[in-house]
């Protein structure tokens, strides 16, 4: 073998994973792939799903932090637009050509209001969450020095403890204060239960939703009352949605993991029983991991640790094998069970991540492959983006 | 409050953290801040123990991935050279003008070995390690392609049960072949404990460290015996540097988390019956972050989620506070427990990351502060290298 052209490239820092046209063994690993049959199938079904319960579908573009996949929802799946939740994210997708983003955060740091205030000059319309009366006077005066007009969505806490107002008068109140400023509109609520996603009994995360979608009827009654009606009620995610859908409370979706699944929502269960992955759902992301050591018979080391995946939900999965398990990550090394030394140096594995978001947060590129060949590679475009 | 200039530059997409010489109160948030002062005592405190000793150290830059902090390892701390654990990690601090590299790694996949064996052409002395004798001649056909010469260290399995060969007799032969191929320097053992590192307790410790030692020994008497005696006998790490520093194997260190600490490295037990964090080593790194919601009394919201930090090794603890707790990690929101109401909203903390290498990875910047101001920003050099 001649010394390979693409490995003086790749010395350079370029960097990249793959090349258009490669087969999907030459892949250089760890790296994440998408099976972008099943990309395309999970975006256009949750498309159908939202068009014919009459609501609109914003995807979370924290999740996959791709301008590309984000376009491809929007294309194939009717998203309205898109959710994230760092001023810095919005600015990356809006710079890539997404006009309708919403912030499904507090900004409160001056130097990052000032940049959110700037967003809408470009043509976007731009959402922000408020739970804090304080925080209003600041967009204003923001939005204020920029020309710039910012709609602002009440967060009412729903039941996941986190961010959020604790009440219908509370909600009321900062409606009020968002109403009469100057440069801000009130436009919506932002209603998500974040705790309850991955319930994993039907029934247990159905009542919890139905809990949510309570509280959340009580404010836009309160606000309604109130001559302020939200326009959008938006909350929702892939383990809730059916219930938000089918509330008559809500009016926009905020799911995100549907597209690409990882082993936490695999285990999630459908009202049919069926988890989530066998049926709902299929996986379409994977971190492709090769085989580096067998020194010792029953265990097989490969290239994927921390740096590749993250861990916060559990281990990952070993796609489509039954005989070796994903025993141990460290650093920079996945360890395998592999009791009948099935494995080879440099064999292939796709693992289905624990926990999609902050895995595709640790990477530069998707890597799409149909028919085992890479047919893109997009950047992970807010990779990092965290400000 | 006019526009902020900064803020334009950073919607650019100039999205740094914070520029030199701002109050470390202006920080952008969630981001890496070095206490340098701090960083400076580790740096040098290990250093003199190693030159002490006797010992090289060769400081491991998987940790922080940066060519800053690994040139001020070498001036500061007599550093003789950098470990990774990739190659494009080593191609990055090549760049970044490090000349003795040792990748602490089996190289399998045709692609890397051959950027692998460009490297030496740029001067620098290369090192990989070796753990199976068919990777002998790949990556000697790799060094002929391209003219160079790649050093080898064989792997043992001192205990860790990862990479490594098991026996004396597979490490005399895996040398002899190394010594036997054109292009390739057998010039030493690779013989790191990874699982010890991190027991909290010091007897226990000790008593893995010297197992390990004993079986390292072993090698070194048998390849000694076989006219291969390893010029470089290289391992431990920041849990375990005293004891192959005094085992009278071990001529070479790897030490790279004393550098920054971390929280679970503060919870390892020196001989003294003390933290690791209570004298041994300073708190150098932190993940600074900023309080963004306080809608529930008890409960603050704070930036800093699992894209700011990884909870591998358990959750982060607010550094130099008593009264508020971290208690929960979201994606993009840490939840801190604040009995008191203590916490205001923009009030920044410093958390302590459970563990630092792969929080690092996560970001971009280091911002380097010291008597409250900004003194350096540094790139995470190798942030997200993987391949």
């Amino acid at each position: 073998m001649n010394a390979d052209p693409r490995s003086g490239l790749l010395e350079l820092g370029f960097d990249v994973p793959a090349f258009v046209g490669m087969d999907e063994g030459e892949i250089q690993t760890p790296c994440l792939i998408l099976d972008l049959d099943a990309l395309e199938r999970n975006i256009a079904k949750l498309g159908a799903y939202a068009k014919a319960h009459g609501m609109r579908h914003r995807a979370h573009g924290k999740m996959h932090k791709s301008v590309d996949i984000l376009k491809l929802q929007q294309s194939l799946g009717g998203a309205v637009g898109a959710c994230c939740q760092k001023v810095s994210e919005a600015e990356v997708f809006v710079r890539g050509g997404i006009n309708d983003i919403l912030i499904s955060n507090q900004i409160r740091d001056p130097l990052k209001i000032d940049r959110l205030a700037r967003l809408p000059a470009s043509g976007a319309r731009i959402t922000v969450c408020v739970d804090d009366i304080a925080n209003v006077a600041d967009l204003s005066a923001a939005a204020g020095r920029h020309g710039t007009t910012l709609e602002c969505f009440v967060e009412i806490d729903c039941g996941a403890g986190r961010c959020g107002v604790g009440s219908p008068e509370e909600a009321v109140a900062l409606a009020i204060a968002i109403d009469g400023a100057q440069g801000l509109t009130f436009s919506g609520l932002q209603a998500y239960h974040g705790g309850g996603q991955h319930v994993e009994d039907f029934a247990a995360r159905k009542a919890r939703m139905d809990s949510a979608a309570t509280i959340t009827r009580a404010a836009v009654e309160a606000l309604t009352a109130a001559g302020l009606k939200p326009g959008i009620v938006s909350g929702g995610g892939t383990g809730s949605y059916t219930f938000e859908a089918t509330s008559h409370v809500f009016n926009e979706l905020q799911c995100g993991s549907y597209a690409f699944m990882d082993a936490a929502y695999g285990r999630v269960r459908a009202g049919n029983g069926q988890r989530f992955d066998h049926g709902e759902w299929e996986n379409a992301l994977f971190v492709l991991t090769s085989v580096m050591s067998h020194a010792r018979p029953g265990r097989a080391v490969c290239d994927a640790g921390l740096k590749s995946q993250s861990l916060d939900s559990g281990l990952p999965v070993i796609y489509g094998r039954e005989d070796v398990t994903f025993i141990e990550c460290n650093d920079e090394h996945g360890v395998i069970s592999d009791p009948e030394g099935a494995l080879k140096i440099n064999e292939k594995l796709r693992l289905v991540p624990g926990h999609c978001d902050p895995t595709c947060n640790l990477h530069d590129w998707y890597v799409g492959v149909r028919g085992g060949k890479v047919e893109v590679v997009w950047p992970v475009s807010a990779r990092g983006k965290i400000y």
